[in-house]
């Protein structure tokens, strides 16, 4: 038998409670792991674990099949991918939720990625006003991202994430054996958000990641277990300064308000978040080469370092007429102005609006036909 | 020039924030007197403004033209009723805000009854994770009721209100002269909700009401004024206590397990809510009277209040079997157990599934074939 090893734990403080993030090993191959180390934290007697159609078969049973002992278990399965982050699966929730005659005792459990996450906390934050769940982020990008913080929800069909809430799960289990199911273009998505939080908030990070990202890719599990503990930790901290993000949370987001026009315009699903957010990073780095804030070798150093994750780092073509337009979509703009997250050097991330707005256009014209 | 007749204000207190309601009276008369209440409570530059199509004939240009001077100003038209309060018209709210390219900034008014309040408050809890709105309801219901507290949301196919979140206007405008354009029977409907209180919280305010239901239902502004400053104020004090429902907050919900199943089992829209709580107060204090908490005087005193108030008494017929199933499915159950709020006397409720169910049950079996 395989023991679970136990990483470390940390734990995030938010307005209306505090919940541990537990980082361990192997709690999804033993029979009895994951169940074990979520039990604790289920209130009622009612459980609905939410997962999709990919992720159902490597870990839904033994999940369902232990908690099944303690508790009433029922089991929504969506079909995989963002381009069912919407109106129709939170639906799907709410119809399990309600079939089962489950009240607001009820834990709902999201058992897989981003999408699944975002989901079902929206629908736990919405069910009967708001319920209890917890995470297991089976995906690298949702262990160092979506899984902490509290953003939930889904998409409308001129936006991404436009309908949700914020809602803080009970607990967060990020197993990272099950990072070895993880389709590498998935694994490299994940990468793509831990280079980001290098790139905001820490230059020392960027030169462990410059070290370690070989091994990481290499599935070495507790070089993983080690930036996944990081990246919870800045954005734990962050958290809890802001949760709301009126403030310093939104420096998140970097590379996001040019990822989400890439998303949005090739079609959800085509190309991955991780990805999108690669190549909008490299624009929003050339911005602030442009604006004098980034060396030429600082943005040659992002695109190397995006490179070793295996990321893309140049977006599609898209017209600058169509990219400023689903700018102006974004949660982002205040007062009409596109307001961007740029760097003033690596490690050094700010939100501003106080940029030559035709610099941006030159930026994207660089990709446009 | 009628002058906008100023009655009164409270401030709510809740977790997120402290909020005004006005209570006031011909402000919906005078041209700018509505636009002038809310403006400053609006705090960026895009205001959506949700109503029906039974209340913009009404309220809304004079309120429309006069905000635009100051705000962009776009108006979401929902059809009235209570079948309507559902995701389809959720999503009118988000199309149009989308359509708009509003943003964070944005503040939702709802210039209605409860039902446009609560779709209303759920879309501005949800649209972009949350932004602001402001209540100006047009019904007595929503005056008293619905739009102080914080519930939001909307209807399942299988259950009232199943979806929401808690979410706090910034901003509630009760002006009584809308009361001079509600149909009767909606008058009554909030009349119920006023007896409410008076059962559950206070003998003294029952007897205020059993000698000036006859002005209320005579629409004098004053007396309705002060009956809902009085409303108000109680259901601040309970919801500054506890905002999430976890306890004191329930017991605002008497009659309304009784009422639901009504609402339910005829088909939104039938029976109106605050006339399904009538029936179902009606239910719970004969309840309450078969575990030997209220006399046969107090029982007959409920019902010649509701009388005065032109209000139902006995529910429709209903199987027995079929209205336990319907109560199964309340918020309000707890592990399995069906809980209701019954009068230990007059003025004095509790929550409680202490109390044998065949007694339920033969309450029931009176209004079953």
């Amino acid at each position: 038998m395989t023991m679970p090893v136990f990483y470390d734990a940390l734990t995030v403080h938010t307005q209306s409670h505090d919940y541990p993030i537990v980082i361990t090993e192997n709690a999804a191959i033993e029979n009895s792991s994951m169940a074990q180390q979520v039990a604790p934290y289920i209130g009622g007697q009612q459980v609905l674990i939410v997962t999709n159609e990919t992720v159902a078969p490597l870990y839904l049973k033994a999940l369902e099949d232990e908690l099944s002992v303690q508790f009433t278990v029922r089991v929504c399965v969506l079909p995989d991918g963002e381009q069912y982050k919407n109106q129709t699966s939170i639906d799907q929730i709410y119809d399990a939720l309600m079939a089962e005659h489950f009240n607001r005792d009820v834990t709902l459990i999201a058992l897989g990625g981003g999408v699944v996450g975002d989901m079902t906390g929206f629908a736990a934050a919405s069910f009967m006003r708001g319920v209890n769940f917890i995470q297991i982020p089976t995906t690298l990008l949702s262990q160092v991202d979506s899984s902490v913080g509290g953003k939930t929800g889904i998409n409308h069909a001129q936006g991404k994430n436009m309908i949700g809430a914020f809602w803080q799960p009970q607990m967060v289990l990020a197993d990272m054996s099950t990072l070895k199911t993880l389709p590498a273009r998935e694994l490299s998505a994940g990468i793509a958000e831990i280079i980001k939080y290098a790139l905001i908030m820490d230059e020392t990070f960027l030169t462990w990641l410059e070290a370690n990202l070989p091994a990481m890719m290499a599935l070495d599990l507790a070089v993983l277990g080690e930036a996944v503990k990081r990246c919870c930790q800045y954005k734990a901290d962050v958290v809890a300064q802001d949760e709301r993000e009126s403030g310093v949370r939104a420096l998140l987001n970097f590379g996001h308000t040019f990822g989400h026009v890439i998303e949005t315009n090739e079609g959800y699903g085509n190309w991955l978040h991780g990805e999108a957010v690669a190549a909008g990073m490299v624009q929003a780095a050339e911005l602030s080469q442009k604006i004098g804030w980034l060396t030429h070798d600082e943005v040659a150093r992002i695109k190397r370092v995006l490179i070793l994750g295996n990321l893309p780092i140049t977006p599609p073509v898209i017209e600058v007429e169509t990219a400023l337009n689903l700018m102006g979509h974004d949660k982002k703009v205040k007062h009409g102005q596109i307001r961007l997250i740029l760097l003033k050097s690596i490690g050094d991330a700010v939100l501003t609006n106080d940029f030559d707005h035709e610099l941006l256009s030159e930026v994207l014209s660089q990709y446009s036909a």
